[in-house]
Order: structure tokens, then sequence, then C-alpha cells
């Protein structure tokens, strides 16, 4: 076989190998990157420490920083007006929102490029922000068929059928691997003042949530003036004005009026994904989403109703299917970025 | 008061700012970045999973993968042949190298500007690496004064004189929320096997250790061949050839001759920081610095005598003193980079 080839040839193979294997993309320009702690508490044991003891000596008169959130930046040159910070959900950390099950470029790295200053956050006893004040029992119980079920990959071992999640095992493996366990016991207050705590650094910005980060992400807003937009994918909670919690739905909790009224001064966007049914169903995972979806279609009205602008997008009525409770992750997420820019330049946030 | 300024004045302010707040340089320059996981178990459980149960109710037949190491990686653009693949240490994650007590920029960021691509890993149960496979208890008992000491910033609560370490109480607060607790039980085992992985993606590199992750990072070099040169900051452990391990000394096992001797085909350079004594004093964390220096230094010359390249760098003997154990990260870290540059242009690993 005469294997000669024109040297016209060769560029347009290895050009093809480059753009194929590296999803060849413009350089990422960046003025500055770093990583912060925010907020935290402080724990203190009684007695009085000796220096001259040997380290593996457990001593009192200590002290211990925990329950800081942990925060890595990066800021691209010519950045736009606000940042844009990400809260993880249950299980997760900052990965959710940087990298995909199939190795793709991370949902915020899509916002970098287009301009925004992001903030990846660990919140308090997850992830980089291990050190805790509280102690914890880590199990290692199996539990990712459980996790995959949950988060409408499917009813394990079945794939939802049109599911936008990669089926082949080093993507699952992969996927899997994202999780990571809390490393102490935690309240959601001291979850809240550490994502304030955030903004007070990266200055006014649009709050991304995910699931879990939803509920902290509500009061965040109301804590923090900085807090310019919401962005909640599948927000697992929901705050109501005092007296005006829905009966038989799932993660609404009362706050004063005077608070709640802070959620009105914000635009808010809510994505749901699909396979969420219309009626009871014999799987408790599906069932859960669908109280939370009622839920926040509830919440939207009342918020509203106040004179918000607050907007529930389950992807499903709009014709985009397929999608898990990893909305940003999922293999549509390009899609979804660009519904979200939409959205963003509407509102006014894109400047 | 009169208040107006020429805008020539306010723009001399305003860059003088920048410059003092940002620690203004040029930008820097992508071709991509992402993460990964690399190596990890899989554990399984007895019985059978049904997904149509809740998501909280414990269930058997289940998997759980963990124990793989976390990436983070950048990549600049005119990329250096060899990469740098970064291993903290004891209680640590990848913030040793990715930030400082001060707030400066992070070591492995001076390298990523000068064009090396830069990996940035959390071993197996630490920080983004966070599930394990085997249960872990974290107490939570305050510490930070012991890390203090046995990391050689003072003998709590007095500074050790002439310390490159910032005396402010932020840059304390911030220091002491670096460390972050072990998630799981895992061997040293995993440890290599993981980093080896790692090596696997990263391609050939140099790699760079800190401490507790010495010892597993003389593993990896053995096991796999990408790795092409070691930095070690005061590396708390080493292997000797078997029957070759000094006696009284910290940190030495036996490994076969045959396995020794792969680390006698890279350059090494070992980094010890200042506050080491020459004899035993009466203060535990010092006692002990000295024999992983002693040991070092036996060390260095087994590998040598075996017609390696190993160099040990006590910083205080070439005039750079009052290093801790947080070499990277003490003030005085760009200047122990500029050292650094100088050794690898020497052994030709700047190409």
């Amino acid at each position: 076989m005469n294997v000669k080839l024109s040297s016209a040839i060769l560029v347009t193979i290895l050009g093809v190998c480059t753009y194929t294997y590296g999803q060849k993309q413009k350089p990422l320009i960046l003025s500055s990157q770093g990583t912060f702690s925010a907020g935290g508490t402080v724990a203190k044991s009684e007695g009085t420490f000796d220096p001259l003891k040997a380290w593996n000596v457990p001593q009192g008169g200590q002290s211990r920083h925990g329950d800081h959130a942990d925060v890595f930046y990066q800021i691209p040159i010519k950045s736009k007006k606000l940042s844009m910070v990400f809260l993880h959900g249950y299980g997760q950390s900052r990965r959710s929102w940087q990298t995909t099950a199939d190795g793709r470029e991370g949902f915020s790295d899509m916002f970098l490029r287009k301009g925004y200053s992001t903030y990846l956050v660990d919140q308090p006893g997850r992830g980089l922000a291990g050190q805790a004040t509280k102690p914890a029992q880590i199990t290692a119980i199996p539990d990712d068929q459980t996790w995959f079920t949950q988060f409408r990959i499917g009813l394990y071992p079945n794939f939802n059928e049109g599911v936008q999640f990669p089926k082949d095992s080093l993507s699952l493996d992969k996927f899997f691997r994202m999780m990571t366990p809390n490393t102490g016991a935690v309240e959601e207050a001291t979850i809240v003042n550490s994502m304030s705590a955030v903004f007070d650094k990266s200055g006014k910005g649009i709050l991304f949530t995910h699931s879990a980060g939803g509920a902290p992400g509500w009061k965040t807003a109301i804590k923090n003036e900085n807090v310019k937009a919401i962005v909640a994918f599948e927000p697992g909670g929901f705050v109501f004005p005092e007296g005006q919690v829905p009966e038989g739905n799932r993660g609404g909790r009362g706050i004063p009026m005077e608070d709640f009224k802070k959620l009105t001064k914000i635009p808010i966007v809510i994505y749901f994904g699909d396979y969420i049914p219309e009626t009871e169903t014999n799987a408790a995972s599906l069932n859960f989403w669908r109280n939370v979806l009622a839920t926040a279609r509830q919440w939207a009205k009342v918020v509203n109703a106040n004179g918000g602008d607050a907007a529930v997008v389950h992807l499903p009525e709009i014709g985009i299917k397929g999608n898990t409770h990893f909305i940003m992750l999922d293999l549509n997420s390009k899609e979804i970025a660009d519904h979200l820019m939409r959205w963003l330049k509407e509102k006014g946030l894109d400047k």
C-alpha cells in the first residue's frame, strides 16, 4: 500500500483529529484566577496548649476554623458587570458545573467564555470546604443506584427513553465519582452566611443553584443585595410568606413577608427537566419531583402576585426533551446555556 | 472640602489600586481546562435494588464508586513538553498549590504562566475526591495550634523569628481553613494507583509532592514511566533498597532494588525550609523534622551511589531563610519558584 500523503491532506486529517478530540475552541483569556474561603465559624477546646508536645498527642486549648465555603474564581478579560456564583446540590460539589459525565466543557465555563466572572462554591462541609466544626460519620454505604434513580437518569438499571445522558459505562463511572459526602453537620443558616460572604467578595452577581442548593439560595438573595438574579435548576425547597405555605407540597417553609418581598425585586428563572409525571406513579423518585415541580409553580405564582418576576421553565413543554435532574451537564447542556443566555439578555443581565 | 480631581490624577489612583489589590499581571491564556477522576475502586453491597422505592430508604444491591483522585487541569497555549502534576500533603488538598495564606498567586499558577500544563490533584478520600469506599469518623477536634507548630510557623502562639509567613490574623484564618479531613480509610497503594492513572492522562511530566505526598510520590515514579522528574517539598517518607533502610531515622521503608533503581533514572530535587535544629531540642515538632532531613540526606546519598541524580536543598544553607514546612506558599514563594526554574532549566526540563 502506498502511504504517501500530500502535506495538504495530512494537515486536513490532523485538523479534524484535533477538532474531534479536543473540541477545539478559541483560547480562554483570563485576567486572574484564585481561591478564597468565605464565612465560617471557629470552635475552641478547653485546656492549655503545649507547643513542645508531639503533634500526634491530642491536646486541648486549641481552635478549629471550619464551616466556611470554599471558592474558586476566574475573571475573564473584559468581564461583564455581573458575576456568576454557582452553588451545587446534595452530595455534589462545584464539579456539577465544571464538567459533564462524558467529559465535555462544564456549564460554568460556557459563561466564562462569554465574559462572566465565575465563582464556583463548595458549601461548608463539602469538597474543598471540608473542615467543619461538628463531627460526621461517613458510612460509605453503596448508593450509586439510588442516585441514578432519584436523579431521573432512569429507573436503574434502565435509562429513561430518550434521556440526555450518555449511556456508556465510562461516563456513568465519572458521574458516580462526582458524588462526595458531608464532612460535618452544618446548619442551613451557616450555608446562607457563607454564601452571603461569597457575594460580599464577588460583588453584584447572578446566583445559580442546583437541587438542595435552592433553599439556601433564596435566603442568600434575601440576605445579600448583591444577588441580582437567580437561576435555579430543580430547586429542592422554597420559602413562602408566613401563612401562605401550600399544604401537601414538598419543601415549602414560611418566612416573614418583609423578607419574602426581597425575592420579588429580582428576576428569577427555574428550570425543570423531563420524566416528571403529571399524576402519582408507583416510583417514589418520580412522585418526589412531581411534588417539587408543583411547589415551584405555586411559588412563582405567589412571587408574581406580589409584583415579582419568576418564571418556571418545564423544559419538555418548550420542546426540550430528555433532561435529567442534572440539566446543566446533560448532553444538551449547550442548548440549555443558549436558552439561558436569551433569558439573561431579555432581563438586561448580559451587560 | 473640594473633591474635584483631575482625570489624570484619578486614573493614577485607580491604577495604583488595581496594581496593589489585584497584583496586575499579563492575561493568562489557556487552550483548555477541565476536570477528571483518575483510578479508584468500586464497592458493592449484597441484595437486590428496587428502583421504585424512595431514595431515603437504604437499599442493598448497589455500587459505590470511590477512592479515585480528582484532578483539575489547565493547558496554556504553546505549552511545554512536560506537564506538572501536584500532590498535596497530610490534611491538605490542591489548595496548597493554588493559593497562599495572604491571598497571593498560588505556586502552580506561576508555572502555568511559564507555559507548563498543570494537573492539581486531590488524593483519594480528600477534598473533591471525597467519595471513598471505606467509612470514616471525622471527629472535628480542634487542632489548629498543633498544625501551626508542626508546620514550623512557630511554637504556638509565637511565630518563628524572621518567618516567611504573614502574621496578620486574616492570613492565619485563611491558612487554617485550608485544612480538610480524610473522608475515608485509603491505603497508600490506592493513592499510588490513582496518581499513576493521573500520569496516564497528563502524559510525561514533573511530579511535585509535599510532605505526606512524598512517600506515594516515589512509588508513583516507580510505577509510571511518565514521571520524568520529582520536586519534593519536605517529603515525609522515603523508600530505600531492601536491607539499606537506615536505623533510627523516620519514614524509611525497604523496596526491591530493581524498583529503587527506577528512581536513579530521573532528576530529583528535595527542598527543606528553616528552623530544623542540628541537635535534639525540647520541641517534638522540631525533632521530627530533624529526623526527616537526616533521612532525606541519607536517601539522596543512596540514590546517587546507584548512579542517580538527587539533590537536597536545605534552604538556609543557600541563604534563603525563614521558610516553614509550606515552602510553596511562604512569603518568598516567588524566590523559591525562581530557584526551581533554574534547576528545571539546568536539567533540560523547561522545553
